[in-house]
């Protein structure tokens, strides 16, 4: 497996564009297009919020057949709480798109990202529409990584080829985050995943998944739970490998292939967290079970307090003490060891002496890592997040009226 | 029902005092003695986090008779995480507190507020104790609740004179908070309820729990959660009215004025918030069930997107959206309506247009109330929280090493 460029158009077949349509001040880029020469194999994860964007109907219903060629994604307007007018203006984009590209409407997935319950100029809309599929290239990763980003500060895209029955293989995405990052759902930010493989819409599904799982459902940044997250994988088979119809070597290596993909593109979302200055990992071992070992992770990743003292550089790590013990999981007090990367801070559930030196140079970082051994079982979790910062506050404080 | 001064000492027969021993640095007050001149009925509520501190042990254990007559209260040092140590520094401190005052060691409760994970200046507070003995004294209210505070701005205290068969009767109580506010626990920060109302142990106990879960928890700051929270009521009896055996119209007026001092408690705690700038109050109406009312309110009150909003005083309601679809309880997206004070900004789940003037007004205000009714069922609920600023994370990001 090696990392080639061209993000989500690295595969062949796949085209891409991005452009400026107004729906955002100042020609801004708002509006994005991914399309496949082929009709492509689609698997999909959703918000699990319970409140949905127009556009997140719209892609579970179209999503429904397996297939797709095209996915038409705006942001500066998240079309969610519009009501039936936003659902049908949903509808009237997928359309458009599929009458310009001559294919089925059904074959046509949108997303977006912005402002909730404001209704999307659609004159202008219609007008970008006409102007994006001209420009639809296989050089478009770029212009289209840029056309997706709302307080993000830069795109981010990712892409890797493995070969499989001697064909090249190819597996490239691109992905927007920053605010609204959270665990609690299938899908965390918009993600669109494109390859050549060949392989079964289950295993497709299954592997998405999984990938998921350790990428997208493994970050947080602030823990709120956005109504229009999505990700998204086309896999438009022209590589002509054997398709991938059962969970074999083949399958495993694909898998490994999207999980560098995804686990990429995530730790991209984390860097670029709203006013984030440190990267930080979170590992929890010894637990019960894996999903506790992601409770106790994520209580931690979640914590306001832990979060604003990694900010600060400190090693407070009492505030580390009090998510674990809050996060709901079973635990032993008496057992718990805490390390600051390499540095022991707590044996048995009890401070320890430490290197204060030592302490404020791994907390100087750029890239934290906190491991907390519970000592009960032998499952583990990796869990990615930012630290907490006054700019965050200021970023979100900003007044859209 | 009157509101009355003294706070905690209002009661007859309650002397406190307050000192500095020298846990904290710099003469600040950090030890605090509550004394009962005669054995009171007692009950209290613990945090329900997993690591509880040496002193959350040693009160449990010791509330276990029912009966308590002081309770001793250090701030700057949390004991907690201490091991096997911390618990004996516990146990040593009641001892001397029984030994000096003549009373049961039993009868000695013990509270403490600070830093995790680094023993207790054992000398510093076996001297402090001979000294705040001398100080009892039933005007030490408001220097007993300047000592239990840590990044607190002011002391809170609230009491309050009812008449009970023709006898006054008092309820007093202090608390301390600002930091690691939140929901999921019994009780959320320190605080301490003197009464000489003469009642029954197990109806003190169901007015506190009632009290407590209309206040303190019902309030939040950052949605952590610490391993020291406690509420404590000690109820002397010397107001010798007719001793409340039962559910009647007395324990009606006692559980009125308790909830009426609980409350301006907690309210005191969320307006001190670290670094708040506003008070927040949201309530969910039409709920199916008042723990599900509950849950909506805490997921709004416990988004930081939409604590920043507030903060920046912006309508931007879409974030209250995406805090109540993912909250976890039933909805019915359109059915939401959603109210900023008197100003209505969503309709059956459809953004509405509303007057930005008036919008900004009410953002301008130091008090803001949301309102949110999901038009499914008769239940509702009130939480209290604080916007989140810049400051919150400057007070969290300071070196403590």
């Amino acid at each position: 497996m090696r990392e080639v460029a061209g993000g989500v158009t690295a595969a062949p077949g796949i085209l891409a564009a991005g452009i400026s349509c107004g729906i955002k001040e100042g020609s801004k880029p708002d509006l994005a297009l991914i399309y496949s020469v082929v009709p492509s194999r689609v698997a999909g994860l959703f918000t699990t919020n319970k409140i949905k964007s127009a556009s997140i109907k719209v892609s579970m219903e179209h999503l429904a057949n397996g297939r797709a060629q095209a996915v038409i994604i705006n942001s500066g307007n998240a079309n969610a709480v519009t009501g039936k007018w936003g659902l049908a203006d949903a509808q009237k984009i997928t359309k458009l798109v599929a009458a310009q590209l001559r294919i089925n409407e059904e074959d046509v997935l949108i997303a977006s990202t912005g402002k909730i319950g404001v209704p999307l100029p659609m004159a202008k809309i219609a007008s970008g529409l006409k102007e994006i599929i001209g420009r639809l290239s296989e050089d478009g990763s770029q212009e289209a990584a840029n056309a997706i980003l709302t307080t993000d500060t830069f795109p981010k895209t990712a892409a890797v080829e493995i070969e499989l029955d001697s064909k090249p293989v190819v597996v490239g995405g691109m992905a927007k985050g920053a605010g609204m990052i959270s665990p609690k759902m299938q899908a965390t930010m918009l993600a669109f995943v494109t390859t050549n493989c060949a392989i079964d819409e289950g295993l497709l599904r299954k592997a998405l998944v999984r990938a998921v799982d350790r990428s997208f459902n493994a970050i947080t940044v602030d823990g709120a739970q956005s109504t229009n997250d999505m990700v998204l994988i086309l896999a438009n088979g022209l590589a002509a490998n054997r398709k991938i119809s059962k969970e074999d070597s083949s399958y495993q290596v694909f898998c490994r292939a999207l999980e560098q993909v995804t686990i990429r593109l995530a730790k991209l979302i984390v860097k670029d967290g709203e006013g984030a200055t440190k990267f930080i990992e979170v590992e929890v071992r010894g637990a019960l079970s894996a999903k506790e070992a992601k409770l106790v992770a994520f209580s931690i990743a979640n914590s306001n307090l832990v979060k604003a003292m990694l900010y600060g550089e400190d090693p407070n790590w009492g505030r580390i003490v009090a998510a674990i013990g809050s996060s709901g999981a079973q635990i032993e007090e008496e057992k718990i060891d805490i390390y600051l990367g390499d540095l022991k801070l707590t044996s048995k559930g009890c401070g320890i002496k430490f290197s204060e030196e030592e302490a404020k140079k791994i907390l100087k970082g750029k890239e934290i890592k906190i491991i907390v051994d519970l000592h009960l079982g032998e499952e583990s979790a990796k869990v990615f997040t930012c630290d907490l910062t006054p700019e965050y506050v200021k970023i979100n404080s900003r007044r859209t009226l």
